[in-house]
C-alpha cells in the first residue's frame, strides 16, 4: 500500500502547540504517514474561508489521502462529525459547510457520521476533537484499519455551507469576493481557465480587464488576474486592495467574458 | 523497529531556517524520522512557559518518542546539556529548568549529561546547540544507535525550574497564571478534569464558575474554563482575557471545587 | 536508497496554502520523501535574502538532498528554471540569482535548465511554477525517476546575483549587511571563524570587539558577534540594532583581524 498521506487545515494557528499534538495522536496510531500541513491560518471560525480554502487545495493530493479539516465553532455542541468519500480523497471534520463544497461537487460522494462510541475512543473532551476526535480517525482511516463506512451511520446529506458559489449565464458570471490574504488581494469565487483572459471584472466602480500576471498592472494601479488558485483575484501591484478600494469579503464582482 | 518520532519545541520561531537546520541534521543521521514541531513561538528565553507546553503535550506522544526542547538562555556557558528517560519518553535539551516539570513528575525518572567530546561530536558552535548537540544526539537516539546512558554521566536531579506547580488543600486548588496565548487568555498551572466544573475560580476581583465551553459566556464577559490543555484558563468571550483585566502571568488563582 | 530528502525556501508565507500543495505534488510523486521547512518568510520578492539563507543552510543537509528555492519575481516571463547539482546536492529555482552564489561556490557544478515540455509535463499556470514546475521536477529527481541531465539542456552559467561576497585583503575583510532578522539583528556575508574572535568591527560610527556570545555586551548594548550563521551580526542585546543605529541592508562593514 501506499504510504498514508494526511492533510490538516484549522484555525489553530502555529503559535499554540494544538498542531503539534494532533500530530503527535496520528503518528501514534500511523507511524508512516506523511502529515501535509495546508494551512493553520483559517481566520477563527471563519467556517467559509476554510471551505473556499480546502475546496481550492484538496486536487492537488493525490487519491487516497486523507484531508482534515477543522474550523469548528459548534464543538462541545450536537453538531455532527464526519467522514465522507468525494473524488478519491477521504475528508474529516466537523459537518458545519466546511466540507460541503468539496463533497457537493462529487455526485458519488457518500457521508458517515462518527460514532464515537462505536469505535471505541475515550470521551472527547469539549473544546479539542481535533485531538480526541478528527486525528484519531483520521489516522485509523489513512493506515487502512478503517473504511468510512464503518465510522458510523451513513449521512444522507452534510449540512451546506461553506462559501457561495459563482452563477454562470451566457458569457457572464456573477460571483463575490470570499476571502482576503495576507497581501489585501480579493480573492474571488470565480474559477478562470487561460480562455478567460481578457474578459472584463466589475467590481465596486472598477471595470478591469482580465490578466495572467501582477506584472501586467503599473505599479499602484488594480489588476484582476487569474491568481494561483485559478480564481479570478483583485490586486494593487505593490498595493494592499483591501485598504485601497474600501471592499472586502461578500462585495459582488461581475466577470464578462471577451466574446460576449 | 517502530519509525523514529522526534518532536521539537523551541524560541527559534519559524522566520529563520534554524528549525529547518536542526531537522537537515536530524534527518542525516536518522533518515527515517517522523518529526513534530510542537511549537517555536515560545517567548524568547521564557524556559518557564516552555516547560508548561512541553508538559501539557509530551503525554501525547506516544512511547519512546524523543522530545527535544530548546529555550535556552544560558547557551555557550557552562549550563548542563542532559538526556532524560521519563513517562516511556525521552527528553532532550538544556538542564535550566525546561525539562524539569515533566521528569519530576516520574519517580523512576533518570537523566544523564550530554558528553560531547565521548560521543565524538564536533566542537559546539557558542550559540547554536540546538544544531550542533541536541538535534544529533536526539538523532542518534532515535535511530537506536545510543541509548541514554550512553551520552555520558548519570545526573541525580536536574536544575529545578520551569514553572511553579499549583497546591491542592482540601477541596481548593492555588495555582497561577503561566502563559497567555496569542488571544489574550490567561492559562493556569490548575489542570482540571471534567468532574471540577461548577467550581468557583476566583482572580483579581472575578469570581467565574467553571465551565466547559466559551459559548456558555454571553459576549464580552469573563470565562472561567477547561481548555485544550486540561488547565483552568480565563477568557473574554469574543475578546482579550489579558487587556480586559489588566492581570497575567504570575496573577494569584484559586479554585474551589463546588462541594467544598 | 536511503530516504529522498527535499527542502524548500519560499517567500510564500505560510498563512496561504501554496506551501502545503507544493507538498501535496511532491508526494504524489515522491510518497516516502522527506520534506524540510527551511523557511517561507523570505522577504516577497527578495532574491538577495533568499541566496543568502540557502547559501548558510545547504551545507547543512546530507548529500543527495534536493533542494527547492522558489523566490521568483519573473515568474511568468522567460526567465529560465534550472537544475543544478552542486556540493554533492541538487538546487531547483529559477535562474535570477536565487542558486548563483552555492552554484558558484562549487568549481565542478552543473546545471541544466528545466525543458517542461520535454518532461511532459502540463502547461504551467502562470503565476504558480513552485507547484506546476518546481515540485514535480524535484520529486522525480527525488525519487531517482530522473537525474539532473534528463531535465533538459546543459546550462554553462547561471545568472550572476544572489548577495554580494564579502572581500578579504591582508587581515581585513570588507562587507556588509546582507539581511536583517526579525529580531532587528544586522547579518552581514563575513563569514567568521572562532579564531577571529577578538577582531575589530566596524560599522557606521561603531567599532566593537567581535565576541562570541550576545551575554559578552552590558543590556543596551552594541555588540558585534559570530551568530548561528557562522557569519559577523550586529546586535543590540535586548533590543534592536537595526533600530538603534539606522543602518540597515547594504550598510557597509569592516572587519579587522586583531593581529592584523
Amino acid at each position: 500500500m501506499a504510504r498514508p498521506l494526511i492533510a490538516l487545515l484549522t484555525d489553530f494557528g502555529t503559535t499554540d502547540p494544538f498542531v503539534g499534538i494532533m500530530k503527535a495522536v496520528v503518528l501514534a496510531r500511523c507511524p508512516d504517514a506523511a502529515i501535509v500541513d495546508l494551512t493553520h491560518a483559517v481566520p477563527p471560525q471563519a467556517v467559509g474561508e476554510g471551505a473556499f480554502l480546502l475546496e481550492r487545495s484538496f486536487r492537488w493530493f493525490p487519491g487516497g489521502a486523507v484531508l482534515v479539516a477543522v474550523v469548528d465553532p459548534g464543538v462541545g455542541t450536537t453538531r455532527r462529525a464526519v467522514v465522507a468519500e468525494a473524488h478519491g480523497r477521504t475528508l474529516v471534520g466537523p459537518d458545519n459547510g466546511l466540507l460541503y463544497p468539496v463533497v457537493a461537487a462529487d455526485p458519488s460522494a457518500r457521508a458517515y457520521a462518527i460514532d464515537v462510541a462505536r469505535l471505541g475512543l475515550p470521551v472527547p473532551s469539549r473544546t479539542f476533537h481535533g485531538r480526541d476526535v478528527f486525528a484519531p480517525v483520521a489516522a485509523e482511516l489513512a493506515s487502512g484499519r478503517l473504511r468510512p463506512p464503518d465510522v458510523g451511520p451513513r449521512v444522507d446529506a452534510l449540512v451546506p455551507g461553506g462559501f457561495p458559489p459563482s452563477i454562470q449565464a451566457g458569457g457572464v458570471t456573477q460571483g463575490e469576493v470570499v476571502t482576503v490574504d495576507h497581501f489585501g488581494n480579493l480573492i474571488t469565487n470565480v474559477t478562470a481557465h487561460p480562455s478567460l483572459l481578457g474578459a472584463t471584472v466589475e467590481l465596486g466602480s472598477s471595470s478591469l480587464p482580465l490578466v495572467g500576471t501582477y506584472g501586467e498592472a503599473s505599479p499602484g494601479a488594480l489588476v484582476a488576474l487569474i491568481n494561483a488558485f485559478d480564481v479570478v483575484e483583485i490586486a494593487q501591484r505593490d498595493g494592499n486592495a483591501e485598504r485601497f478600494t474600501g471592499l472586502g469579503r461578500g462585495t459582488k464582482v461581475l466577470v464578462r467574458a471577451a466574446r460576449s
